[in-house]
C-alpha cells in the first residue's frame, strides 16, 4: 500500500466484500460500520471519496462540515436527491447511478401499467369480498383498457424511459417522450419544452413518470397538468412520489374514478419518504400502491452496485465519471 | 329476396345491426331473441347455419334433434368446448374463432403475469390492510421475479401464444413453446410431444397456458406435472379453468408458497364455468383470481363478431371456412 492512495468511506453495507475488494485496489477503503464515534470524527477530514446508498443518517450537518477534502460522492441508488449538496464541500462532484436499475424498474413500471388497465387489483380484491358474479358486464373500454395503439407518454427518458418504450412497443402501443435531450428514437416521438409537455399528458392514454426528482420537476404533476390529461389515463409513478402533487392528485381520483394512479413511490415527510399520506388513497379503488420495491428488486441482480463501483474506481483512476449531476438542480439542504 | 338462401339462426345479442344486415346479403336471418317457443319449433328444421356466443340455453336437446338441416355453426367464443358436438347433425361443421382475441387476451396474460410477478396485489392488500413498512426489507429475487432472461414457456402456440411470445420478447425473455404445430418463429424455441412438455415445464420461470380445452387438454396440468415446474414458477391461465386439476393445484399452492397461480379462468361445475371452487383459492397469497374479463374486453373491440361474421359469410358463400376444428377432439355432450 502506497499513501498516495485516496481514503473511501463506504456509507452503506449493501456493497459486499469483493467490491470492497475492488475498491481496495484504488483506495484505502473505511466502512462506516465499523468505525466508532471518535475513530468516525478522526478520520472525516481525511476523506476524499464517498459512496453512499441513500445519505447515512450518521453522517449528520456536523460530519460533514469536516469533510473538506471530499471531492467526489457516488450514489447507489438512482436518484440523488438524498444527497446534502448544500451542505457539501464546494468543490465536490456528485454522480447518480443513472440506468443501473433501467430494465428492473421498467419492468415494475409495465407490472403497474397493466395491473391498472385491466384492473387486476380491483377486480381480485372483488372476488375475495365476493361481490363479483361471472356473468357480470363489464363496460370494457372504459373498465378494462386495451393498449394496443394506444400512446404511452414517458416523462424523462433515460435508461427506464428506454426500456419502458422498448417494452410498451412489445404491446403494439404508440411511444411519446417527454425529454430535455431531444434524442431521436426508433417509434418514439420525442417532445420538450413546456408546450411539449402539455402535448404528451394531452394526448397519452396513459403517463409513466420515470424524471429525477429536481428543482424543476418537484410537483411537476400538479393541478393544472392533471386538468389537461385525458380522465381515463393511467398515472404511473416509479421515480419520485414528490413528483406529484399529493392534495391535487387525491382530488383529481375522488373527481375521476376512471383516471387511475399507480405508484411504487411516496411523498416525503421531513425529508424522508413514508407510507403515511394526508389523504386516504389506498381506501380509492382507482388508486394501487406498493411499497417501493422496483429498486431493491434491481439491487438484488447486484447489477447497481458493480456499476457504482466501477464508477468510484473511474474517479478513483483520475478519469472523468459518469453521470456527473449539475447540483444547481439540487438545492437540498441536510435533511436530518 | 330469393329462395336459395340460406336460413341462418343468430343464438346471441352481441351481434349488431350493421352486421345482421351483411349477414342478409348472403342469407336469411333469425334472430332467437325475436322467436317465440312455437316459432322457434318450427323454424329449426329450416335452419342452416347457426351463430353463437356460448351456447343459447334455449337450444335444448330437444332443439337440436329437430335442427337435421344443419350445416355449419360458428363461435363468436374464441374455444368451441361449450358446442354439444355429440348432438349436432352429424354433417355439420364447426369453426372456433381462433385468434380473435389474440392482442386483448395476450395483454391480460401479461397483466396477470406481472402481477404475479411484481407481487403488486399481494404488496397492495398489505398496504391498505396497514401490514408493511417501507423499509422492510424483500427477499428479491424469490418474492420479486425478475423477468429479464428469465424463460417463458407457452402451452399453446396459435394466436395468443404468438401475441404472449412478442410482448414477452420486449421484456427480454427467453420464449418456449409447447405446441403440435411446430412451425418456426423466430426467437421461440418449439417443443412437442410429452417429452417436449416436460422440458418446457421443468425449464420455465413462467407459463402461459393459450390451449383449447379438448379431450387432449383436459388437466393437462396434473399433480405429476406441476411436480416438474420450478417451485418458484408463475403459472398463467388466460385460456380455460378446466386445463388444470383443481385438487393438485390447490395442494400445489399450499406446499409451495413461491409457486404462484394467476388465472381469469375458472373450473367448471355442471359443464359451466363459475366462480365457485372445491377450495378455498382466494384466501392464498399465492393466487390471483379475475372473473373471466379478458374475452369481454376483447369482444368490445368488435373484432371477434366481424371475424366471426365474415367466416359464416365465407360458408354462406361456398367457400371453405376457417378455423374448423376436428370434432373427435370434443366429445362434449349435452350441458344441460
Amino acid at each position: 500500500m502506497t499513501t498516495s492512495k485516496p481514503n473511501l468511506l463506504v456509507g452503506t453495507d449493501v456493497v459486499d466484500r469483493k467490491n470492497i475488494d475492488r475498491l481496495s485496489e484504488y483506495s484505502t477503503v473505511y466502512t462506516l460500520a465499523d468505525l466508532m464515534g471518535d475513530q468516525l470524527a478522526t478520520i472525516l477530514p481525511t476523506i476524499d471519496v464517498l459512496l453512499v446508498f441513500s445519505w447515512p443518517r450518521e453522517l449528520t450537518q456536523e460530519s460533514l462540515e469536516k469533510m473538506t477534502r471530499l471531492k467526489f460522492v457516488q450514489s447507489i441508488l438512482a436518484g440523488v436527491n438524498h444527497i446534502p449538496f448544500t451542505n457539501l464541500n464546494k468543490d465536490a462532484i456528485v454522480s447518480s447511478n443513472a440506468g443501473a436499475y433501467s430494465d428492473e424498474v421498467a419492468e415494475y413500471a409495465l407490472a403497474l401499467l397493466l395491473s391498472a388497465a385491466k384492473r387486476i387489483v380491483e377486480l381480485h380484491v372483488s372476488l375475495r369480498e365476493e361481490k363479483w358474479t361471472l356473468r357480470r358486464t363489464l363496460d370494457a373500454g372504459t373498465e378494462v383498457t386495451i393498449l394496443r395503439e394506444k400512446v404511452l407518454g414517458i416523462l424523462g427518458f433515460g435508461g427506464i424511459g428506454t426500456s419502458v418504450a422498448r417494452m410498451a412497443h412489445g404491446f403494439g402501443m404508440r411511444v411519446y417522450a417527454y425529454s430535455r435531450r431531444a434524442k431521436a428514437v426508433k417509434g418514439v416521438k420525442i417532445f420538450d419544452g413546456e408546450d411539449g409537455l402539455s402535448s404528451v399528458l394531452r394526448e397519452s392514454d396513459a403517463v409513466v413518470l420515470a424524471l429525477p426528482l429536481t428543482n424543476q420537476t418537484t410537483r411537476i404533476i400538479n393541478r393544472e397538468r392533471l386538468s389537461v390529461m385525458k380522465n381515463t389515463c393511467i398515472l404511473v409513478n416509479i421515480a419520485r412520489g414528490e413528483l406529484v402533487d399529493e392534495k391535487a392528485l387525491y382530488d383529481h381520483l375522488v373527481a375521476n374514478p376512471n383516471f387511475r394512479y399507480a405508484t411504487d413511490v411516496w411523498w416525503y415527510r421531513e425529508s424522508r419518504e413514508t407510507l403515511k399520506t394526508d389523504y386516504p388513497f389506498l381506501s380509492l379503488p382507482n388508486f394501487i400502491g406498493t411499497p417501493h420495491v422496483s429498486g431493491p428488486s434491481g439491487l438484488a441482480t447486484g447489477r447497481p452496485v458493480k456499476l457504482a463501483v466501477e464508477n468510484t474506481i473511474r474517479f478513483l483512476k483520475g478519469l472523468r465519471p459518469e453521470n456527473i449531476v449539475d447540483p444547481r438542480e439540487y438545492v437540498t439542504s441536510y435533511p436530518y
